[in-house]
């Protein structure tokens, strides 16, 4: 049973990935480390650098997030911010998933008009 | 912006494909083109027979849903029913989606308890 709720986890986020990293990014310039624990973090499931950085990678070519270069660390670490784009893609994305998630029958219809933000709630992926 | 919309929207849908799917069939057993029909009825969008009939061949390969011919039709249909298998994967799917969307703010914490089913809301994409 285990396996299976993890399956079914795993393929989801990864249906969501997008719409996961332009939240992240939107709450603050994150580099790709950063990304890849936050996921671990507030969903419990492992995506790895060969998934994380060619998709932050392709939102950038795609003008979603741009980056810069910090020289202050202890290595230089390349930070994504959110672009004007990026902030109407992410917005459209969480409609979207609301209407999907509404017809869905995930959520009752009058109660998801209010956002509460990627808050951390308990993982149930341990 | 209708492209972005579009395009954010099928993205999100394919992610979501299966649970669509699996949650169609529960509610009564269906043959590949009414499933095809029921999205575009439900969603707006179209998934094709080279998405669909891969993917309910695939849900059966797995034990999710299992299938008969039904020869009283106009041509035999081959008319998929959900599993036990299929109905614990269901249920594990919609509750991963919607612990992952209470995690994004889609939903307000307290009001996702309630499943209303997959009723008819009106389309956004048309």
């Amino acid at each position: 049973m285990f396996n299976i709720q993890k399956e079914v986890q795993t393929k989801l986020m990864k249906g969501l990935l997008d719409l996961i990293v332009l939240q992240f990014i939107s709450d603050q310039p994150m580099h790709g480390y950063q990304v890849i624990s936050k996921i671990r973090r507030s969903f419990g499931v492992y995506f790895g650098p060969s998934t994380i950085y060619p998709l932050l990678s392709n939102l950038e070519k795609e003008g979603y997030v741009s980056s810069e270069w910090n020289m202050n660390s202890e290595r230089p670490r390349k930070v994504y911010n959110l672009t004007n784009q990026g902030q109407n893609r992410l917005n459209y994305t969480e409609d979207s998933l609301k209407i999907i998630c509404k017809k869905l029958g995930t959520t009752k219809p009058t109660e998801i008009s209010e956002k509460t933000g990627c808050q951390a709630f308990p993982t149930f992926v341990e």
